[in-house]
């Protein structure tokens, strides 16, 4: 309780009493677990992240990453943590058994992940990256792949990464220019080498484990050496950072480019990488040796299998840094004595000072947090269960049902990605507001949560770039089908809550559904795209704030009847969204009405 | 103009288009100046801020300020720096030719100040103090006093501070406990020794030029021994750091107590300072040497003096801080080239990538922060220029004029001291975005800013204490004549708005403020101060987006037939403020209208 990461009675209503997690244990893939096996799991994180990875959160930002001529150095703590991290089984968690997993539900996972982040994001993303990357092989890759690649990090040996972007290509990938020369075939799939350079991978370059798994999007030049245009030409390869014991163990040719300095988030390595300098000759020649997965041209469909779970972790993160910040600001406002109520009485200096929290102002800083904080968590565990129900429908036989949760998860996940990211941050901000001049210095926790947060707006696909999939992708796709299941999701609440002791939070909700309703059907008439995604991110941001406000309702009638202080108090934070927060959205619906071109008719010279 | 720092192009159209600088000249006050001395003050800053404080300003953060024992470290860039600024003459570019000044409108100190804020924030907190410190006691100093310690300052010999925070008491100056007892008259006034600790003192400890006067506010204890309650009790102080040759020229018992590692601003030391603990014994004894300035109990009331100037100097430092980071974004977004236009067009991988601003999104993110950059420098320069016309009344002997003229101001000062802290950090933040992964790197100058502008929300007074400064002293004092001065400046903006082409703009700003004096006298009519401040926060955003949209109109007329690219801008960013920005207040209007209790109701144990 001392770490004030999250709170655990609101993290299990949300998952027992609002999500229901229990009722997943009638999937035959969760039979072997329990409520207790499910906390279980949630004490070692609560754990870890407190005892482990929060002790070095401070350590980790002062001393960032170096490269000191010989290897990437870390403080030794934080290699440490990384390394027990690696340890807990938790990358393995959610996969079966066969691979030696815990077939552990993703809400679960999540549930107990957001303490690690919470305590260190920066260290968490080896993990996380990890758990990605053996996942995607795992979907995706040959069995001697698997095996060769996918296991040792399963296992907490390897850690793995993402090799997307390039130094001229940071969003656009249809502009990477990395290339992969067939060489010959092997036991491990088709053998390329590889040459590029990649941008911003995390994870990158460091010795914490024994191997580094890099994913590498790259193109295949044609006969004539020529790289395929756009995204169709992108493959996907397998580039260890050392090579199996089979294929010669020696050093790949992936070298250190540099390493970025960043704003934050610094237990974590980031770097740009060389493939292919002939820094290192694997085999006598130069080039990053790397293994086709999958058939050529897939890679960003593959690559999209990790992308889209990351992206859920991003939010997730975003929110658990959130979360922690609210808690240690309410704990700042509890406990610190400062000036007295307006009013004839608050001028008697006599009388003692009141805690900040007694000052309206303050509890409008706490509510906004919490707001925030309880609503980015529980979109994220929304999104998690939709995982796990659209896994035990598929396992089911139930290829409808499946394909209707992935579709509402795809649907959700521009959102989860980036609605945390932006508000949490915005929670962020005012926790160092409410901590005053203190929360402008590094003695606390605060500032260093917020430039921590910072990035999650950012990496996985910028705010501007989940827009334009929500809104350009997302709610077009199988004629609208995703947005629909949507508003019947949200349409059951409401319905659930008609007659009950919440209309005016229903009301509310009900009548944004409605405009977000006509407000889509009305971009999806525009013809011209770049006129409809114009405001796409005004768009993202409406729907996110009226799915947030769906998360506040649901888990306001999943309270019932109780009326104990936390009830009160998700009740009062449910008003206090309807009421301050979710009006925003009628400003931008009506711009989104209009399709307002103001941007859009904006000319570079006039600027 | 490589620099990046502001557009000079808008800053000559706001001081002289727009605000009129040139009709301050038939001022007595300001005869000897012309547009030319305006131009060369400004010239002067601009390579000032360019040459000498900009490229320090990442040095100053990564070598933040340290005590190695004997004395406060700084590095010597930062050093030569301050020395260049206090040389420079800008300290006294307002006050009278008689103690050295230049008598300049202060309207084009601002705008010449701006360059400098913008190229180092941190720097010019020394300057900026050392002013607001010598103009305090300039008016109410004895003789003596100002040739002792304002004159020194106004030289560029000396700095200067404001002590009125301590750890026990931060916004609670009614709480302070430093205690001066009487010792002996002096021909520098009656004097004191000190003892008691002052906490978030800029400029506290340092020793950059020859001495440091402290300006400090304490309590003279009863014959009892018992300190005066309340503010009414507080009494100021001149404390330097080394007393006056006539005093013995001795360190005075003023010794650093720490010093705060802060997440930006940090070419600013900001120190904790203790005051007569015996570290030194000047005169053989403890206690700090301090001599009152006007009358016991009176201290307040002369510290207001000097923090009004320096929420003004707040609210510049922070558009200063939006507009440079605004003009980077920009930069940058030209250059960039990232992505193709939505549509099938934009999947032609063969076309060249276009540059980050021709993305509608891009455009909205620069749109913003124009609004929020020059909106903001606009406001900050309305207010400058109410100074100037206060005091050409008052020297005109126009007792009611200059009286109608410091209400205003008054009224606003709430409002320019938190607007720009408020919405430029909110441009810094877009910058970033802008910036991308690189954005998040500490390669580029938009994350620092970001963190030196997070300061802005909380220094000389938050957010919270602008927002009951306003809503519960500024617009009822004198009757509400103030907010109906303010109404009266609004709609004649909105009447020569009238039958232009500006109607939708005019219309959007008359329906606004119409619903602000609704609220405002609604408010006024709930007699429960807590309840009627309960949401003063909000009060103030709202107030704070009419005054911008106001600036923005009025801009827009100060164009008149103008219509080359820098107006349409103008107009473009004008109609963004109104259509974006502007609709945000309805909510907040119709929250206060009901007196929303929703924060006020919130219980501690709820949270």
């Amino acid at each position: 309780m001392t770490a004030l990461l999250l709170s655990r009675e609101d993290l299990c209503f949300q998952l027992y009493d609002w999500l229901h997690a229990e009722s997943l244990l009638s999937a035959p893939r969760f039979a072997a677990h329990s409520r207790e096996t499910f906390d279980a799991v949630i004490d070692s994180c609560e754990r870890l992240g407190g005892d482990v990875l929060l002790p070095c959160h401070a350590l980790s930002d002062r001393e960032e990453p170096g490269f000191d001529g010989e290897a990437v150095r870390l403080p030794d703590a934080v290699v440490e943590a990384v390394r027990a991290l690696a340890a807990s089984g938790l990358v393995a968690a959610t996969q079966d058994d066969a691979v030696g997993g815990l077939q552990l539900p993703v809400l679960v996972e999540k549930a107990a992940q957001a303490w690690l982040s919470a305590a260190n994001i920066g260290a968490c993303a080896y993990p996380m990256l990890t758990a990605g990357n053996a996942s995607l092989l795992l979907a995706h890759g040959s069995p001697a792949q698997v095996e060769a690649f996918a296991l040792p990090q399963l296992r907490g040996e390897w850690t793995g990464t993402m090799c997307l972007s390039e130094p001229q290509a940071g969003s656009s990938l249809s502009d990477i220019t990395t290339r992969a020369e067939y060489e010959r075939d092997t036991p491990l799939g088709p053998r390329y080498r590889l040459s590029g350079r990649k941008m911003w991978i995390s994870g990158g370059e460091h010795t914490i484990l024994g191997n580094i798994v890099h994913l590498v999007l790259a193109k295949v030049p044609d006969a004539d050496g020529r790289l395929p245009q756009g995204t169709r030409g992108i493959s996907l390869f397998i580039v260890p950072r050392t090579l199996t014991a089979d294929e010669g163990g020696e050093r790949n040719d992936v070298s250190l480019a540099g390493i970025n300095h960043k704003l934050g988030y610094r237990a974590t390595v980031n770097c740009a990488l060389n493939f292919g300098e002939g820094r290192f000759r694997p085999q006598g020649r130069a080039g990053a040796v790397g293994y086709l997965v999958g058939k050529p041209g897939d890679g960003l469909a593959c690559m999209f299998h990790l992308m889209n779970e990351a992206r859920i972790g991003v939010g997730l993160g975003a929110a658990a840094l959130g979360y922690t910040a609210y808690l240690h600001a309410l704990d700042y406002a509890r406990n610190r004595p400062q000036g007295r109520l307006p009013g004839p009485a608050g001028k008697d200096a006599s009388q003692p000072q009141v805690p900040l929290v007694a000052h309206a102002d303050v509890r409008r800083m706490l509510l906004a947090q919490k707001c925030y904080a309880e609503g980015g968590l529980g979109l994220v565990l929304a999104c998690a269960r939709l995982v796990d129900e659209q896994r035990i429908a598929r396992e089911a036989g139930d290829g409808e049902a499946a394909a209707s949760k992935q579709r509402l998860l795809d649907l959700l996940t521009p959102v989860v990605k980036s609605w945390p990211s932006q508000w949490c941050l915005a929670g962020n901000d005012l926790a160092i507001q409410v901590h005053g001049g203190y929360g402008y210095t590094r003695d606390y926790r605060v500032e260093q949560l917020w430039r921590d947060n910072r990035l999650n707006a950012i990496h996985e696909g910028t705010h501007g770039i989940q827009g334009i999939d929500l809104l350009g992708r997302k709610v077009a796709m199988h004629d609208g089908a995703a947005f629909e299941a949507y508003v019947r999701m949200v349409e059951a609440t409401l319905s659930r809550a008609a007659g009950g002791g919440c209309a005016e939070l229903a009301d509310a909700l009900a009548a944004r559904l409605a405009r977000l309703r006509e407000v889509t059907a009305a971009l999806l008439r525009v013809d011209d795209p770049v006129a409809r995604l114009a405001n796409a991110s005004a768009y993202l941001e409406a729907f996110g704030h009226v799915t947030v406000a769906w998360v506040w309702l649901d888990q306001v009638l999943a309270l019932g009847g109780r009326d104990d202080g936390f009830a009160r108090g998700k009740r009062q934070a449910a008003r206090w969204f309807m009421r301050w927060e979710l009006p925003r959205v009628d400003a931008w619906l009506d711009r989104l009405a209009d399709n307002d071109d103001t941007a859009l008719a904006m000319r570079d010279e006039w600027f």
